[in-house]
């Protein structure tokens, strides 16, 4: 049994863009505006980061291959930096990179940064001519054609899955899903940092167009451009930076490839990394009872079924009872344990590589009391959860942070 | 001063495919070979490990985004898997995310592996219809046209810069080149995994055709499919494995974008980022003198020239001298570093996210002697050099390993 690295790296400082079409930034500015951020906030120097980790997914499109973008673009010469990539849960990954590096013993102070832009030239998987295909699988097959953004469809088909499962009509269903994009657009309408500013109504959702039946427009997350980036020291160090660093409980990844759900008869209605990665932080960070412990959670919602799932997947919501939190406010700002207080995913988009660093900057700011607008009382512990991929073929990293 | 990750963390097995024209294996055959060899060369099963680390520098043609190509292929469900990527250093990245994470008590027991399929699809720098770049740099500026691979040019303008500085005419330079290429065939002739296994004569490398003038074909390592791993665990659970574990003394990058270099009229005759990732590997292992200290070394050949700048850059010959080692037969099998003792890039070729690891695989052999026909006397030291980029843009990754 591993001993750990509960309480073993701070969060010393942190940084984010706002998010969203910010054709008038490149990649290099948004690096930069959340690097300049979170070292003034962690008042050191550049010169004080002894290694640095940056994590984006489309090198076909945004900033290329390596983390030299991140090097020459803060000007950090000879610092070594590397790249990571995991799908959509990079960014949990860029934190995870310089969080093992400083515990190791290897460096005491690094920089976790995440960036994309992907509105000015869309994802990969836009149809371009003499270039069918989106992603090449293992053994060369191809895994969807790019005509299919698997997403939407792939959490559709979990939505009614679910409501089949427990027992709601479409209609019924939907007005539960409306509920939670309805708290995330409150949420998001009071944080400047968002990309989409404005309340919503459950009529709003129900009216909306269908992006995948029976999920409409406002069921699922936008895409924008953004960056985030993290400041993490050795726990001894961290208050002779600040006297509020954010300790970090736990970091957890769990990764499945689809097979042993499929040939074992997947549900459809959760998705097992988050339980399997759930279990592990939780186990991390000495965490018993996570209704009881967590104080606010920044997940996944790239979907408003996906959040739902996640709910129940973290333990928060018994299985199938997700229902009965959402109807009573659970999740809400002022409710038991908020989820997406910034807005989520929902309102800020998914500029992929810097997502689940954008999760944990809403998280640090709560625990420091700094959220203002959307200040939640007294939190003790948060926890970000991060996926990539789809329902059963996926990667979920969850971290678990505490002050 | 951080602490260091100095015999916190061990090697207990390792595999590595033949690597070549391995039209008739995908590359997930080449991961499940090199991962059967890897476990069962430490005498472990597959559910003892606890986290794996990915290493493949392009998405775009071969195993595509994130882990989960690991995660399937070895059929690992719900193994936290992450991919890491930094140019062609990216296998050595991948053995220095495991490390962190074993040495900072997050896993005990780690996979890193490696793998890259090349030969049938190409760089994705060749030239293909609608697709005139290669790479987007930073600010989406072009980095290079598809149909100038820059390295052959690069490392070919660094030869002429370097004959002319240390002066040796181009016949001469040329001929002090071959030696290196002629000795790393003779390696590569005794080794069964090479791709080329052949000697070649000075004469052979002189009469070559032109890559780059004045580098011509021998000069040049190959392009190959292939796939290494590596299983690492914490030192102190090392010996109830094996009797003869390899324990890491250093691991160490340094990135360098090239801007600080150029601003100050680089002079083209070394690599900036070797030289600063050596001395940190060397402070971290406690070598004062590497070149009484290191019983041997693989370093990333990719051109005859980019090897014996190295010799200099990591300090084993004096500045402008590495051509007295040369001669001296200091790099040889039997001389006093060995350099290349598996035939290097110049005999495997380069499947990029496979050669940091195949690398440490002719370390971990030599150490253990179990290398064969090519085994060194008494080895107990030994370095690994990966470079990523170019000269003046470049990644460098040293890991240095002892028994």
């Amino acid at each position: 049994m591993p001993e750990g690295i509960k309480d073993k790296v701070a969060i010393i400082g942190m940084g984010c863009t706002k998010f969203g079409e910010n054709f008038k930034q490149s990649a290099e500015d948004l690096m930069i505006e959340a690097f300049k951020e979170a070292i003034a906030d962690a008042g050191i120097e550049k010169k004080d980061i002894q290694a640095a980790w940056q994590s984006n997914q489309f090198t076909e499109i945004s900033i290329g291959h390596s983390a030299l973008p991140l090097s020459s673009t803060l000007h950090l010469p000879f610092l070594p930096v590397t790249r990571v990539e995991n799908l959509c849960a990079s960014g949990s990954e860029a934190l995870r990179a310089a969080s093992y590096a400083i515990a190791s013993g290897a460096v005491d102070i690094a920089l976790a940064l995440g960036v994309e832009k992907v509105k000015d030239l869309g994802y990969p998987g836009l149809p371009r001519e003499n270039e069918d295909i989106v992603a090449r699988g293992t053994i060369g097959r191809v895994i969807f054609p790019s005509w299919m953004n698997p997403n939407p469809g792939m959490f559709a088909m979990m939505a009614v899955k679910y409501f089949d499962r427990y027992g709601l009509s479409i209609e019924e269903g939907k007005r539960l899903l409306a509920k939670i994009s309805v708290k995330s657009h409150h949420n998001g309408s009071l944080n400047p940092k968002a990309h989409l500013r404005r309340e919503i109504t459950e009529e709003d959702v129900m009216k909306a167009p269908f992006i995948a039946w029976p999920l409409g427009l406002f069921d699922c997350c936008g895409v924008s451009d953004g960056a985030s980036a993290a400041i993490l020291c050795r726990a001894d160090m961290a208050k002779s930076f600040r006297p509020d660093p954010i300790y970090v409980k736990a970091l957890s990844v769990a990764a499945e490839s689809g097979e042993d759900l499929l040939y074992n008869a997947y549900d459809y209605t959760h998705v097992e990394t988050t339980v399997r990665a759930a279990a592990k932080a939780y186990m991390e960070a000495g965490i018993k009872n996570p209704r009881e412990e967590i104080s606010l959670m920044e997940v996944h919602d790239c979907f408003s079924i996906t959040e739902l799932a996640i709910y129940e997947d973290l333990g928060i919501s018994p299985r199938g009872k997700a229902r009965d939190d959402i109807e009573s406010g659970f999740f809400e700002l002022n409710g038991k344990i908020p989820c997406q207080p910034d807005g989520g995913l929902k309102c800020f988009g998914h500029p992929i590589g810097a997502s689940g660093l954008r999760m944990m900057y809403e998280v640090y700011k709560q625990l420091q009391g700094k959220a203002e607008a959307r200040q939640i009382k007294n939190p003790r512990i948060g926890l970000t959860h991060n996926l990539g991929g789809q329902p059963p073929h996926a990667v979920c990293a969850i971290n678990i942070v505490g002050n």
